[in-house]
């Protein structure tokens, strides 16, 4: 037992969202959250979408508390519980110095926790912010327990909360490994690449406007493995032989095979969900314009130079595209389709990094209305305007795993008393 | 050879169109038209949509013509020479009576054709009119030319010009065979059921305002046939267990069943255009809701009432229903959510069969806006209007296959010359 005095032992820590490029629609196992097979995504800079949790341990603690972006929620999900279980398993004894009295902790895995993780990007946008979230849960609490468990490890107690969870724990590129052994041990996250690897890959969100019904992506997955008469094929057949053209593109940084394969399997991602009863739809008009967009780019292009992927939320969907020096073009193509309505600032248009308004010399709103018809359209005739069908963009690059915020200033529990600031 | 007087043998012919409910998508071979799965379409009652084409043939003719929709058009195409080739290739001897003379007409084979096809529905509709043209074209000119072989070997002609076509030659309930002997030479058409087998079947066709660009079923199978990983597993492992299905529920006149195979089929078909490279999107926001409606209805009664079947078109989308007491309450739920436009009236809003507006206590565009929230969507605080995103409804059922029409006032080719009228 950890001796009883009245010590609030704090850990604050960051974790990336990452976005699959190889979709993971499925599991085997709805308890482990086994993934029908593997995926694989990119880490997304943690400076422009990140989660920050802040967790805190005492002897005084008399239950585990969870305050979700500052408001107390239940704890009663098995995901959580299973989470805690197995970190708290893992738990080690660890040394506290503060003000120059060096403590020793122990039994940390038998106390109660407080848990405040907070959402640092606008959960509309629909960006894997669970997943995330679940992953800095982990993350923060291996730390404060001092658990010395590698990262591959952790990434398999995040699995057991969100199957998306896992692949936050690296930067870079990472494959969220399929279920080799029967207890899912081993179903866990690999790093492929770190994010240095591949340094001018662009990354551009458009989050859509969409008054649409969400369905969740765990009712999502478990009907759609119920009722699809594709998705086994699609988990048997076709995802593994991806997998591996999928990492010989990231190692050979081979932008048109990547951006087939992503495009691809966004495309059959959705496709899944629509052979579900009742058919799932998270793509709307907007995103089948974009895709058009994109598609109608990269055939007057000649070659892949932009690949989209379009997660399940009807509100957010992603481009890649890999030389800097066509960014700028690319999304003067993007504002001048969906430029923004008129009481939208170009700050709240365009977040993380704004380089991309200098480059394709937008100051002010004005710039955007005076844009004139991208080439890759005017033959087509198609040269139509969707004001307000894309409410911002963010757009940003890959980016690094999670890390421990050392500035105590930044943690979200007060030192004293464990409860939120 | 035929002998040269100037005599002008005409035959004209109405054929309805069809809808299928286990759909056809994908070749395997492109010159003979072969589907590379069965299919199962309904044919539709051509009192309210047909084609109706007028055929003529004559010594004095120096080539073959035709005029679509009274305008000459190129017959340069293969699929109408193929199906002209092979209707001659059947020709008797015709003994025609005309003012009381008895002519003995030989050769037909090898004269000039004059073909006059309209469409009698709009074909904004995207309602398979070319294979209910093409259907006509065929069963007019094996009348013209005496033809003594039976529909199924029509069916196998029309098929060389449209893969929907062959279905067209048979009213009631249709079996479009797959290929079973190389030369394709069984790929035709089966009736299974007439008209008559299951009259409560009640059809709405939503027909859907679009701007949409579209891409024309022909390009879209190849593509699909060319690079969807999940076609092949369609048509081999998934289909051929639904046609077993589908011809048993149609026996059984089993609406649930019928309706639980047509939509997942049609949401199958949808899922593997996604599934093409660049992905095929033959629905929109407006499909997705009129899907969404269906579901909710079918949930709050608790069994399939419903079902849908939208085609390779943005602009079709098709519902059946079996009971006709069902009826009112379903379409005042459908015009609630998708009223017309103020400029619309109430004749070219509702087409066909209009006794529906009396069921439904509808007599003027008032009585729409005036119509109260279908009980099924109250609790999901999903009323929402959806004015003009339908154009207007064709209300219908099953019925006959082609017919020749011997009013010769209604023939669309002067008897005399041999030329439109």
């Amino acid at each position: 037992m950890a001796n009883a005095e009245k010590w609030v032992l704090t850990v604050t820590a960051q974790t990336p969202t990452n976005i699959a490029v190889i979709k993971y629609w499925g599991k085997g196992d709805e308890d482990l959250i086994l993934p029908i097979n593997d995926s694989i995504s990119v880490t997304l800079d943690p400076d422009h979408l990140c989660t920050t949790t802040s967790v805190a341990v005492s002897p005084a603690f008399t239950h585990d508390r969870m305050w979700l972006n500052g408001k107390e929620v239940s704890l009663s999900g098995g995901r959580f519980q299973n989470c805690l279980r197995e970190v708290r398993s893992c738990a080690n004894d660890v040394e506290d110095e503060k003000e120059g009295v060096l403590k020793s902790l122990k039994g940390l895995g038998d106390l109660h926790v407080h848990m405040c993780p907070t959402i640092d990007f606008p959960t509309a946008a629909g960006l894997a912010s669970s997943a995330a979230g679940l992953a800095c849960l982990v993350f923060s609490l291996a730390k404060l327990m001092n658990v010395k468990e590698d990262h591959s490890r952790l990434s398999a107690i995040a699995r057991q909360g969100s199957g998306s969870a896992c692949r936050s724990l690296y930067g870079g590129f990472v494959n969220g490994s399929f279920l080799k052994e029967e207890n899912g041990s081993d179903s866990i996250a690999v790093q492929l690449a770190d994010e240095k690897h591949w340094d001018d890959l662009v990354i551009i969100i458009a989050v859509v406007s969409s008054r649409q019904k969400e369905t969740s992506s765990t009712s999502g997955m478990r009907e759609t493995v119920e009722t699809s008469m594709l998705l086994q094929h699609r988990a048997k057949e076709v995802v593994p032989e991806r997998i591996i053209q999928m990492e010989e593109a990231i190692k050979n940084r081979d932008f048109p095979a990547f951006a087939r394969l992503t495009c691809a399997d966004s495309n059959q991602f959705h496709a899944v969900c629509l052979d579900t009863l009742p058919p799932i739809f998270y793509m709307n008009d907007t995103s089948h314009r974009i895709i058009s967009c994109v598609e109608k780019w990269n055939c007057s292009e000649g070659t892949p130079q932009v690949a989209y992927t379009f997660d399940a939320g009807p509100k957010c969907r992603i481009n890649f595209t890999q030389t800097e020096k066509l960014l700028p073009n690319f999304f003067k193509g993007c504002s001048f389709h969906f430029p923004p309505n008129s009481d939208t600032d170009l700050n709240s248009y365009v977040i993380g990094d704004q380089t991309i308004l200098q480059d394709a010399g937008i100051k002010d709103l004005k710039d955007i209305e005076a844009l004139s018809t991208p080439p890759e359209t005017k033959e087509n005739l198609s040269a139509q305007k969707y004001r307000g069908d894309v409410s911002y963009f963010i757009c940003t690059k890959p980016g690094r795993g999670p890390a421990v915020v050392n500035d105590e200033s930044r943690s979200l529990i007060n030192p004293e008393f464990g409860l939120p600031k």
